[in-house]
């Protein structure tokens, strides 16, 4: 089997049809539920609930249910099995023999759980390797295709709906899922998730070749505790990377951490020194912590890249200004120093502008802009003028908002993404305000038009940061493509 | 007049009445929002408003006004004065004269916007030198008593109560004020607020000394961009510290951000090394952003200092216990050997428990656990063994939480509140989960309990880490003291 196909992980996340094994008693965790939120989510293809004892089953959420993967009478392609660890090679060996292309091992109680466990997993690769049949786990949540509604997880998931988007997010520990984070209450834009987990046959090198040709992914998040194949890795990220950014949070960087690691992966964790040289040279973004590996990707999936690291803010407070030009310095970016055309410009729409931070606080409470049909006017003028001027690449706005506001939310959002029109750089949105509802109506009011917005300052500006860093990378990736040619 | 008298601000914080100089016109921003934000917060004292055309207004919110503040005839200890910079001086002179103890003065333009407006600012540390009148501001909001109801800022404040509290926050920007947080949805527990904004005269030294002796104040979150009296501040901090933790976050750490805020303060800022060194002189904990700023007083409000920096973890995942043992090394806490009691206790709870991270998340998915009257009391019984292992000095519990579960909150809250009992260990909570109103509510219910709880990891880890730093300072402080005796 050469690699290409090795790596065509298809089956796993588009497949025609899926046999879900296990137990099909009501209550979270069993594959009653893993039907269940396939039904949830409106998966497209067929479903197949398998249980040895139908006697008692039959008919499960209006689905007939199987004794045996061999009743089906249909070719599968998904495997998902949620039974007790003993009885799993067997059942994967049968899907195996029957022309089942992929299987899903949600059950824990494999290498994490001691040797029992550990021989069982090797059992499930050597399956993989003899007869061809790709495995993903044990000890894992699955996938989420929010293309074909395809979500395997096994626990009640407390949510209605995933958004369709553009960013990938997978990892190998549970915490990871859709039923674990506020996707929702987020609006978090998902092409693709899925947890390796024990990765007894498939990893993240596979995850990375398949995403980078998927055309619904244009940012992966990555969470990983441990790389197997150095080597593969970084070819495979470096291929990756030269189409699409990739952010890694790369756990166990303390001794502490490793030690916790090993322990409940029984993987074997290198120094972090090597994973830094590994994660620089493969052209990937690492984030330092669980907020940045989800928050970064936002402006990476909505905004173009910064053609350099000059930035600027638009704040509402002098004392933000400060913060902000710190949060720049901290995260490689250049405070912007404005063309005197802008300084200008800035200037005539309020005395005290021209600098950069720019300050609206005096503007916005100036009388003259309060009794103003639109005292929000100030801040479309401003961004306009320092997205004209070449010496910036990337900003960040700066916006307060509270209840009293929210009748004016389409218009400002509609103002600001106007102002953005027409210019190729990177914007994001900080918001601030005294409540969280209405911060949050806003956030997704502003990402809806291609804005992201973030509830932290620091934040925001580090994911300019972080994009800058990508852009430099990128360009370099591409310029050694080219002398290649 | 000696020090210890320049530094009562009670007629800034419990005035018995407040005068209030501005326009008395319906919109955010003037006196009229002054007096209407004190209405609402429920001030206890006597509100004077004062404008020159009392013809125009008589009678304001219920309230008589008055045409000048000799009309009142009771003497005043507090004048709140929003009135355009050039007719401030003589208002305040007037004030002093007629033996009003301090101002608050809330107007913008003054050392900010200019040399006209440090002219002005110039004269108001003049009047307060000669008469005695103390006088914070100008540019600033003003200052909040949550034992009073007083709370002088001028824009709405979308807010319906604020939490009466141990913390005092404090700063040098409007954008610490309760019109800019979300101290409602947080149940933020506030003891004092103030912005002393340009410093004419009432300075950080002022509030240090002043909130240390605050019977109130348990804790104190500072903002500083720069400190005028570098020894009078180590002097005054030293101080506070002794008896209570002093949080600040020290923006313009950068040199691009030394120089926003010198443009916008027209302040001289120290390199940040001064600043470093002084703040650990002082005993202070130094945050890092404005997160930290609010978050990490907290912790150290609602629970007692560790002993040391042991530091064990209650996870739900193997992956969070990674994540945790990475945040406590970065952090200065050690991941904490139990010992072999706590070790064979654990494992007669879960066969697969022992180590430290405790990752519960298998013996809560045990059919045994699930199937139990509670499966949630794992928690309290592996909280109560980490907790009597001599090993351990403070403990994050990880609890994930959706609206299913939103029922049992008071059940599991009480729960984990009874495990702490009789260990003065340091406890937090992190929670995660897909919806955001049931974190919310889990929070505030845990807060109410005691028990503080963060929606990030990284970031409760880090809280206790700081309440580590300063438990060890805290006793340096206290030896250096037994010497001097």
């Amino acid at each position: 089997m050469n690699e290409t196909s090795r790596s065509d992980l298809n089956a796993f996340f588009d497949p025609c049809n899926v046999a879900v094994f296990g137990s099909l008693r009501e209550i979270p965790g069993t594959a009653y539920w893993v039907v269940r939120n396939m039904l949830h989510f409106g998966f497209r293809g067929d479903i197949y609930p398998i249980n040895p004892d139908p006697s008692k089953y039959g008919e499960v959420l209006g689905l007939k249910s199987y004794a045996d993967i061999n009743e089906v009478g249909e070719a599968v392609d998904l495997a998902v099995v949620i039974t007790p660890p003993p009885t799993i090679p067997e059942i994967v060996q049968k899907c195996a023999t029957g022309g089942v292309k992929a299987a899903i091992v949600l059950s824990e109680g494999f290498t994490e759980a001691g040797e029992g466990g550990a021989e069982l997993q090797r059992q499930l690769t050597e399956i993989s390797r003899s007869t061809g049949i790709r495995i993903m786990g044990p000890n894992t949540f699955g996938v989420v295709n929010t293309a074909n509604g395809l979500v395997t997880v096994p626990p009640y998931t407390d949510t209605e709906r995933i958004e369709r988007g553009g960013i990938a997010v997978c990892g190998q520990t549970g915490s990871i899922g859709p039923h674990q984070i506020p996707l929702e209450d987020w609006a978090y834009p998902v092409s693709k998730m899925c947890d390796i987990g024990n990765k007894c046959d498939v990893n993240e090198v596979d995850i990375l070749n398949y995403l980078a040709t998927d055309p619904e992914t244009k940012v992966v998040a990555m969470h990983l505790e441990d790389v197997r194949e150095g080597e593969g890795f970084i070819e495979a990220a470096r291929r990756l990377t030269s189409v699409k950014p990739l952010v890694i949070l790369k756990t166990g960087r303390s001794e502490a951490g490793a030690r916790a690691s090993a322990s409940h992966t029984g993987s074997i964790v290198g120094t972090d020194r090597i994973y830094e040289i590994a994660l620089r040279q493969a052209g990937a973004i690492r984030v330092n912590n669980w907020q940045e590996l989800f928050e970064v990707p936002r402006t990476l999936l909505l905004q173009p890249l910064p053609a350099g690291n000059r930035f600027a803010v638009i704040t509402l407070t002098g004392g933000q200004g400060v913060i902000a030009a710190d949060s720049a310095s901290a995260s490689g970016l250049a405070v912007a120093r404005f063309s005197p055309e802008t300084t200008r410009n800035l200037s005539a729409l309020s005395p005290r502008l021209g600098g950069n931070p720019v300050d609206l606080g005096p503007a916005m409470s100036d009388s003259r802009t309060m009794s103003s049909p639109n005292p929000f006017a100030a801040y479309g003028e401003a961004l306009s003028l320092v997205l004209d001027d070449a010496n910036v690449d990337c900003v960040t706005v700066v916006f307060a908002c509270g209840r009293q506001t929210v009748p004016l939310f389409p218009m400002i959002v509609d103002m600001l993404s106007k102002s953005t029109v027409g210019h190729a750089k990177t914007v994001n949105v900080f918001l601030y305000g005294t409540n969280l509802s209405a911060l949050q109506e806003m956030s997704r009011r502003l990402q809806a038009q291609g804005l992201p917005a973030y509830l932290d300052l620091d934040l925001a500006i580090r994911s300019l940061g972080y994009a800058a860093y990508y852009s430099r990378v990128k360009a370099s990736l591409d310029e050694s493509r080219l002398l290649c040619v």
